[in-house]
């Protein structure tokens, strides 16, 4: 019977950090004790234990895990757990970590371990790594692959980060559309394994043109003497290494394909996308858009330095000083009407505040529409006019109610009514600005998901400001 | 050599929504036109000519794209196009669009063509659909189905719609542990196809308990005379049925996973659960993170009526109301502090704001690293501290600019002061609260990402607003 010598799975990657943090600080714990000159030798003994054990932990591990437990370890026991990690696993490591914590790792290798590191991996792995990495390793790794190899790295480093060439990789198993499944089988068998997610073969011409694909389903369904050409798929999607890698993930989402060709124009195959890197690309789009959202420049090592945290965080702060500045400006435009009727001052936050939200809500509906390809020329007219039907209900329903409020607050009336026209003109200038920043951003080819919220407040805020005080100064005071 | 009737495979679906809104524009026209009654009967031709056409092209298409194209029509189109779909396809597309436009098809549809189309589907599929169907039309389908697959219809019923259990499906191939590749082979080639998202055979016992899996690589690169206990993998991940199916998800993201057993508490095989379920589930949570984040409680139809949209987002604003009027009320209590300096009404927003921007910046790493496990008693503390300090070095920097603002505008070193204490006060406050809120919500078993924004605004709005104007009234009026 063959032995298995697979890493272990876990559902729960938190389990394993634990036990490694116990071993982490029971060793901290003997290095303190050390530390006092008249203890015995025995404790020497102990302190090695407990990094034997860990090292023996790390080694059931998969390097997926590793890397969760990496990122989760403030940095110092980060990279004692680092060392410990068998060499060999380093390339696969580095691959699987978040970017902030590969330069943590990095920055802690020698040039040579790197090198090490780098040429265990596929090409298009080392592509992945290559921005991370010193120039001096990347000429030391390129000069260790073949001609093939490297041909394939220039190509993977070539295309944008958004591009279907990017999620690339070479691991195809390519055969002839005149040959017997028979001869399929027999060609597979010569192979140690097949590269992971293997659902399809591809079915090429002398000149590597892409005729068509062959799924494994297929092959072990039919008979032996079935000819290639009889069976393979010849209308089935294929991806271009410009494409938006977007588009590439919409498709494996909406046909649930496990691997995709990619051909170049010449209908030639290049490579293939498989649906764990599309897997990635989707969650590493939302967490951007999440982070984005709270304008977070980029993922945070939340074991970084402040400094460095801080710095991730200021551009968004700063701009929404300047437009907090602003609106404070529009404000103080109006003292002299605030001076004589002080409740102004109290309620204007209200208007500005309840307009922001729901601007925003109009927003993320109008950027999910444009994401899905649901906005046409056809019908925008119609979602802009439905947009502004619902501002205005709200309106006049959170309108009247903050009306209301005003008024039992104050008893007046015309502040009351000041109070309800602002809240509903406001709401309205929302979903304007809500509809049309995201619309112009896609126009000018900018990702409307970034940016729009800042933007959005400081319409809605100095916006609000304005109308409410504007109003107030040519009704409420004479 | 064999026809091949895959529907059209496309990268980009919006070409062919494009080509649909143009074929109805002609048949509105049509339609139009026939109204005037002189008109001679070729236009009833034409007419018809149009649709036909149409209901070629949707012929062509993959069910997917069908339901991108429904979702992104307005009802009264989108219900001409949903009858023109050949009925046996009515199953499938409503699997595929989303739940608001799910609705919308259904209501249209009678009891007998709702019946036909739920018992074209596996079990897991009806199971989807069941929460929308009519009670009758859910009777129906149940009579019709066998014992066994009313077994696997209550099971995926049953559970939560956040457990493995709503994501597994029943198409398994298993197979026994003391039999050679030959034999296997010869089972899957009696096979007319094999599920989709077959990787991997489950290798069972007489009772139905997992001993492990074989994957499909394996088998064909293996001798055939080898036996199936040889080669299969014992140690692979098992998932149960109540397990999160949010942890499932990371699992087939950390291990790059295609098809996953799951098995009950007895170690039975019960179903399995495939990659595109999982791509669906993280898109879908993903989504709701976004819609959630804006306050919309579930995703729009962006057709429905102004009514309906409404609604999904009124919890949100009338929440966001009650917080501002709590705020207001704040301000309300400084109302003779102001009278005496109106400049305290310019800056409040200030303070208030960006204390705001910033809790929310600490909120998203926490949710974030909360999410990714990253989060141990361990290290709690250290990262409270860090966040601390981001938001004492933000309360500097920031509250210095705005203090500086302060006094260039009003020419007053004690209202600069003021400025400057209360912003880099209200930061340490919303870093506080921003930490907090997503933790307790944690410990108290809800999801961190519903609801804590619109308790932090209140915090850092009403909380800014009191610093700010209490410090001004003990430190600036006299």
């Amino acid at each position: 019977m063959m032995e298995n010598h697979e890493p272990h799975y876990t559902e729960n990657v938190q389990e394993h950090l634990q036990q490694v943090q116990r071993l982490l600080d029971g060793h901290a714990l003997m290095e303190s004790m050390t530390h006092q000159p008249e203890l015995p030798q025995s404790h020497e003994l102990g302190r090695a234990r407990h990094l034997d054990e860990l090292r023996e932990k790390l080694g059931t591990l998969h390097p997926a895990d590793i890397a969760c437990i990496l990122e989760a370890l403030p940095i110092e026991p980060r990279l004692l757990v680092w060392e410990l990690v068998k060499a060999e696993r380093d390339g696969e490591i580095l691959i699987e970590v978040s970017d902030a914590v590969r330069e943590s790792l990095i920055a802690s290798m020698s040039r040579n371990e790197l090198v090490e590191a780098a040429e265990r991996l596929d090409t298009d792995e080392i592509a992945d790594l290559a921005p991370d990495l010193p120039q001096a390793v990347m000429r030391d790794v390129f000069k260790s692959l073949s001609v093939e190899e490297r041909e394939q790295l220039r190509a993977a480093m070539s295309y944008a980060e958004d591009a279907v060439g990017a999620l690339m990789d070479f691991d195809m198993v390519t055969i002839r559309e005149d040959v017997t499944l028979e001869v399929v089988s027999r060609y597979l068998r010569r192979f140690d394994e097949l590269p992971d997610h293997t659902d399809q073969l591809f079915v090429v011409d002398r000149d590597d043109r892409l005729k068509g694909v062959l799924p494994l389903n297929l092959l072990l369904v039919n008979e032996p003497e079935t000819e290639v050409v009889a069976l393979m798929i010849v209308d089935t999607i294929t991806l271009h290494p410009d494409d938006k890698a977007e588009q590439a993930a919409q498709a494996f989402e909406r046909y649930d394909l496990v691997s995709a060709p990619v051909v170049d124009e010449e209908g030639k195959l290049v490579g293939r996308v498989t649906v764990n890197t599309v897997v990635d690309f989707i969650r590493a789009e939302s967490e951007s858009d999440v982070l984005n959202l709270a304008g977070l420049r980029e993922e945070e090592d939340i074991f970084a330095s402040v400094w460095k945290s801080a710095k991730n965080r200021w551009l968004w702060l700063a701009l929404n000083l300047c437009t907090a500045f602003f609106a404070s400006r529009v404000i103080g435009g109006f003292e002299n009407t605030i001076e004589k009727f002080v409740a102004l001052a109290t309620l204007m936050p209200i208007v500005a505040g309840i307009a922001g939200n729901s601007a925003n809500q109009t927003t993320t509906i109008i950027i999910r529409a444009l994401a899905l390809g649901q906005i046409t020329p056809a019908n925008a007219r119609r979602l802009i006019a439905k947009e502004f039907a619902i501002a205005a209900l709200n309106g006049l329903v959170w309108g009247g109610v903050a009306g209301l409020f005003a008024y039992m607050l104050y008893k007046s009336v015309p502040l009351g009514l000041v109070m309800t026209s602002a809240m509903l003109l406001n709401l309205l200038l929302g979903a304007l600005v809500g509809i049309m920043i995201p619309l112009l951003m896609q126009r000018f080819g900018r990702d409307p998901a970034i940016g729009s919220s800042v933007m959005l407040t400081a319409v809605t805020d100095s916006g609000g400001f304005f109308i409410f005080l504007g109003l107030a100064t040519i009704f409420l005071i004479r």
